[in-house]
């Protein structure tokens, strides 16, 4: 079925569709990619979108997959650990791993989209067409409907399979569910929080103003600030609050004067780092924090979802790129089977990895009251130094959760949850029983967590009845 | 703010609907009730529709706030215990509770649902209007798109309030999804499995042909047959099945030949009790099965999402039109309070009520995987009989998580999910671990279940860092 001029039609232009048109133009098929917004190599169109985001084994694989992993790496800033900040200003480094090749890194959106798109149009089977929007998909038809930003009119393309990574708001994935031609299973389920992005500049002389190598944060139980550093000096700071929950929310920051009082009580540190907090804060806008989930993503052997408009997730994992990459490198792997269609192909891919993409969005959730609330516990911090110790000891026998899901890209992320969540109920439980003394050698301790991971993992499969 | 007068305005009639009718009629409020339907005193309109039902606890509580318990009762059929067949036709019956005053009904839709129509009428305040359907709500201006029926004439209805009890489907909640706003967190979550109904006639003297105070079950694994009495001496009977897994499934079942060859395999003893299958079997839908949830219910001050509009389960606790009804009493509790507004008794209706919407939708699939599966597993009878002896002898010391939701309708379903769960958890891991022996003393074994379930939820607990 799938010999090389089969036509594949692709819905945005984003960090997942340049991607997949650069991965399916290099194995030979003729791919056009149909992108709504402008050529961002061309136009500044950062604004509302996430201007820096993490990256990390999980994303890098796909780069090797493609073969740019040294130009990705030139646009990288290692990030070692967390560097958390409490309201008198004081610092606290909490590395992300206990050993020392274990990182991640803060990379522009911007940058990395425009590499990849021109990547992808050094192959000549590749076609991007930018400023043209997807209005609806008919998946039976395999046709799609688009409108000419400029012109304003509106064309039909069609092709012999259509992939959809047109974004958390897809057109395909909207025609899915108001077709209603089959069970379509979908949530959008948004956080009471919001988020709005600050800037910290540099310094005069194009120093960075805090520690560069961390992702900072803020942690404040209901609501945190985080900044993740960027190349030219300064960081891309981000505060996530409840919209009309708590003394001070999204809702009622609505004076200069009550936003400088807010930081100054909860933020002084990071107040003193952007005076021009307040013209940023009304300039720029507050979005909402949703998950996506849905299923199936393909329909027959038309149409497929993948990225964030199969599986959109709240950024708190720093995952959300890094695992609409591995979609790719997931596909590209069902590509190699040669199956006998693309409904097998497409259900093989959807089959393996919708599993993950579930896993990672609750994660992510997970992640959230880890970072704003968890991270400033003693028993949490604790957790975390003895895994730091075990990491840094037995590095080929243990890895954390956050280890597992963010530097094991060997394992899929649902093993990883299910292992992390029991090792974080292990250690916690153990330490607060009193079952764990920190003095102790730490083999004794690695042997005590692991047998009480085990107790539990064995505990739940027993309950599943399996 | 709310003056008798108020004019609320209620979208369908059904078993909700007709209750919220009914009870605030009685507490004097202006009622009108619009129905898509024809009236279903009048005409059969059963088809497609669950004909039977599970009534219980909760939804009695409600019986007994307008007043009607007695005349629901004489529509019932008490269910003491599920009737499990086996492949071999032998039967087992395990009751629901060691307690014998708690027991499940059998109830039909349409009978209830007519009385309490006829109840709600008797209130010179309250009107029910039949085939209008509608539309779409504008929940900025409290005001409803209706058409009807047989005219086709569109017609707009305004009130002080909009409650929709629309079902499933509820055109009010579509409004809100594609209105687009708030932030609206939706789901519909479809199992891969659908349901048909059969029927198991009664005997030519009217007698019913299998035991009649029971809910029969004919657990295979992936898939099962249940059946509900009804009054007239016949069973409702529901086939859950895959809709294209396994060997059988919907979309391979399309000859006679085949089906009959499924049922004699799989079911020979109800194949003998429907000599009528085949004929039903095609002559009755594929329905599916779905679970809906979302998030906020109500808008403002002007409209609210009750019963199925809000939260549709999958039938498999028997608590759908519990937990329906439920809602009503909830809402009136809401109302005693006489808050300042109708936004503040929505929103603390809304607070209170969705945490425990989400857990009996939990619960149901939870019991999917029960009945069709693990009630044949030699582990699960153990567990059900140790908790029978344990709330047969200890009646104020132990009920099981099916009790808790069941028949403790003063605990809400969240507290009996988090209870219930930790239990099986508890009786499960201690059966298997060879820690309880069956023939100890029944206290012995209470109280290692009941510090084993303490022991489960501080661990949890701590695990959530509280």
């Amino acid at each position: 079925m799938k010999e090389k001029q089969q036509n594949i039609l692709i819905i945005g232009a984003g960090l997942c569709g340049s991607l997949l048109a650069l991965r399916l133009g290099q194995r030979g098929y003729n791919v056009a990619v149909y992108e709504m917004r402008p050529d961002l190599r061309k136009v500044d169109i950062s604004a509302g979108r996430s201007i820096n985001l993490a990256f990390s084994n999980r994303g890098n694989k796909a780069m090797k997959l493609v073969g740019i992993e040294d130009k990705v790496k030139a646009l990288c800033i290692p990030m070692n650990g967390r560097m958390i900040h409490d309201k008198k200003g004081n610092t606290y480094l909490s590395n992300y791993s206990g050993r020392k090749h274990e990182y991640i890194n803060s990379i522009s959106r911007g940058e990395l989209n425009g590499l990849l798109l021109t990547e992808a149009e050094k192959h000549k089977n590749v076609s991007i067409y930018f400023n043209k929007k997807c209005k609806s998909v008919d998946f039976k038809k395999t046709t799609a409907l688009f409108q000419d930003y400029k012109t304003k009119d509106e064309f039909v393309e069609d092709a012999d399979i259509i992939i959809a990574t047109d974004g958390a708001g897809s057109a395909m994935r909207k025609s899915y569910y108001l077709g209603k031609k089959f069970l379509f299973s979908f949530s959008q389920d948004y956080l009471t929080h919001g988020y709005k992005e600050l800037t910290i500049l540099p310094k005069k002389n194009g120093d960075y103003k805090i520690y560069k190598n961390a992702l900072h944060i803020w942690p404040r139980g209901s609501f945190m600030l985080i900044a993740l550093p960027n190349l030219d000096g300064s960081f891309t700071v981000t505060l996530f609050l409840s919209y009309d929950e708590g003394e001070y929310n999204f809702n009622n920051l609505t004076t200069e004067k009550k936003v400088l009082e807010f930081f100054l009580k909860e933020f002084p540190d990071a107040l003193t780092l952007m005076p021009n907090l307040v013209n940023y804060f009304f300039k720029n806008p507050t979005s909402p924090l949703g998950t996506v989930k849905c299923y199936p993503w393909h329909y027959k052997g038309n149409t497929l979802l993948m990225g964030d408009a199969a599986h959109a997730i709240v950024p708190f994992y720093g995952q959300g790129m890094n695992a609409s990459f591995e979609d790719v490198v997931e596909f590209d792997k069902v590509l190699d089977k040669n199956l006998e269609s693309w409904e097998a192909t497409f259900n093989t891919y959807e089959k393996t990895r919708k599993k993950d993409t579930d896993a990672i969005a609750d994660l992510a959730i997970d992640n959230f009251h880890e970072m704003k609330d968890h991270v400033a516990k003693t028993v949490f911090q604790e957790k975390r130094k003895l895994e730091m110790a075990l990491e840094e000891n037995f590095p080929n026998e243990y890895s954390s959760k956050y280890a597992l899901v963010t530097f094991n890209e060997d394992i899929g992320y649902r093993e990883a949850m299910l292992k992390g969540r029991a090792q974080d109920k292990a250690i916690l439980n153990l330490l607060s029983d009193g079952k764990i003394d920190l003095k102790e050698d730490l083999k004794i301790i690695l042997k005590k967590v692991k047998q009480e991971t085990e107790a539990i993992l064995e505990d739940d499969r027993i309950v599943r009845l399996k």
